[in-house]
């Protein structure tokens, strides 16, 4: 069976989730051109959920995918967060914020029974998952819905992993992917290994239908990644200039910038380690921060510093989400850039 | 005018040159199959280059590549050896190894007047580099030889400065790739990109034929190479367990070992990053640390250590380059081995 039949599409192209930067106008766009499109549920409250899936559901009957985060929630460590704070302090007085005015709490909730609920009122054609899979139980849930699970693999041993839990396709993320890694048996960032590297490997080891992403940005790119045995890829970065996308000002002019060619996996913006253009964050306090408190509690400190600066147009404190090769990104409907990955299939 | 005619070589495969693994029988096996054999001669003596030359220049007459580091020497630096020496002191006592009586002295030389002359005695038809060009002058001398000239480039901005000094064509080398980094723009190893993210983007800014390297492991992956533009690749890893390999027993062994799928960039052995698989030095000391002296002054201190342990069969302080890629290496002949990377051109 064919990725295209698993998941009832025409082409094997799936639009990465995109938490933060997108929402459902970039999945009708992308399912009615004939791809996948995805909602990123992991930063969205269960009423936004509901609402862009009423959305999507009523201008396209076409399959598209919905994703989640499933971590384990930390438990707060006030010690660690005070020490993020102080970390951060220079910057708070820069931009004259009061560290004690920050509201705090996971702005990322893992998915759960009470999003399995919504997800059975919309019965989704693909739900994807990222940092592994939810308890068997809500696994079983999803799966009596009809649904079509994914998750990422950014090793064999996570590969083999996912298919021994019942993934019905696995993404292999080689570390060219922007945005968090999908890691989740290790957190050792030096076993991440690049899409030319994994896919194959992957290919070999697993029986279910293959996925690559990262680092794909133009048909070329697609042709390579079915040529290493994928069935199908995932494409997030190429996206991001789209109209349909959210993508803040600055991100869209650090995406066309030079800077765009020098990214890095960072943890100082959630937590856990995740590929962006390097800014001024980044270069400070990073790439990686032992400072850095749990995934997602990272983040809520970060962003009032995030909005200060984005409103004098400058991305110093934006998490700039972009995978290795930038070189995809135009300015072009969602629509057209889908039918342009599928010109060498 | 495509590698091949550039090069003059049947097929578009040059065999990676691997210091310290190979000699002249691999050279000579893959250019009778049709591929571009390497003679890597940063750690051979001129009178050991002679030879191996002469010894290539008696059984065949395809075309072959000869292959040299450029970097600058480092000035020594006896505080930072000293540091250097402290830090692996402990594995010195447990080897029994007397610091004060390691011979020491750069290993490997780069590209000189010496070197030179050797070459136009054997005119071979293609000379690579690693870590940018001899001077301008050394350029000239080779280029009147009639080689064709190629060196590695790791970032877009490495490729254009290759092209702008006259290299006939630039190996877009990604961080897949096994051993030695071929920086020489910046030492940020976050600069890196994989092959997959690097190809396209070099390929876009150049005119010259570009040559991918770094992931590639079988016919599959120069299949992928090709879609992404490259005019041909570079394959290293793949050949290290074929028996014209000199590959010591402890690192076919880490090859063939499930260890393989973990490496790393690590400074650790030469002072230079270099990709291999994660060992006993490289998890207490690496993978980057910021105690090893300058390329290639980390080197001296360390081999007495590879040498006591790999008398007891272990790799614990041994070079165990590969990249990123594993999959390829099988106990095949070389020849055998670069007709099945051919199988998809």
């Amino acid at each position: 069976m064919t990725l295209q039949q698993l998941l009832g599409t025409e082409f094997p192209i799936i639009q990465a989730p995109m938490a933060g930067v997108q929402g459902s106008a970039l999945v009708v766009a992308v399912s009615d051109a004939g791809g996948v499109g995805s909602l990123p549920c992991a930063m969205l409250s269960p009423d936004a959920i509901r609402s862009e899936l009423t959305t999507i559901k009523s201008v396209t009957d076409r399959p598209f995918n919905v994703n989640f985060f499933c971590h384990v929630p930390p438990s707060r460590d006030a010690e660690r967060e005070a020490a993020w704070h102080a970390v951060l302090a220079p910057y708070f007085e820069e931009y004259g914020i009061d560290p004690g005015a920050i509201p705090t709490g996971p702005a990322r909730a893992p998915f759960n029974s009470e999003l399995a609920e919504i997800l059975e009122e919309f019965r989704p054609a693909v739900v994807s998952f990222h940092f592994g899979l939810p308890s068997a139980e809500l696994l079983a849930r999803v799966k009596r819905m009809g649904a079509k699970v994914l998750s990422s693999a950014t090793t064999v041993e996570e590969a083999l992993w996912l298919e021994a839990q019942g993934a019905d396709a696995v993404i292999a993320q080689g570390l060219e992917a922007g945005g968090h890694r999908g890691m989740f048996l290790s957190d050792d960032i030096s076993t991440q290994v690049s899409t030319l590297a994994l896919v194959p490997q992957v290919v070999r080891a697993v029986n279910v239908p293959v996925i690559a992403a990262g680092g794909i940005a133009d048909a070329k790119g697609v042709a390579a990644a079915m040529d290493l045995g994928a069935s199908g890829v995932q494409v997030g970065t190429a996206y991001l200039l789209c109209p349909e996308a959210t993508t803040s000002a600055v991100h869209r002019a650090a995406l066309q910038s030079p800077s765009a060619r020098h990214t890095a996996l960072t943890n100082v913006f959630t937590g856990r380690p995740a590929r962006g253009i390097v800014n001024r964050i980044i270069r400070e306090l990073g790439p990686i921060s032992a400072a850095a408190p749990e995934f997602p509690l990272a983040a809520s400190a970060v962003a009032p510093l995030r909005a200060k600066a984005e409103c004098r147009d400058n991305g110093d404190f934006t998490s700039l989400w972009s995978g290795q090769n930038p070189s995809g990104c135009r300015e072009i409907p969602a629509a057209q850039l889908t039918q342009e990955l599928t010109a060498g299939l």
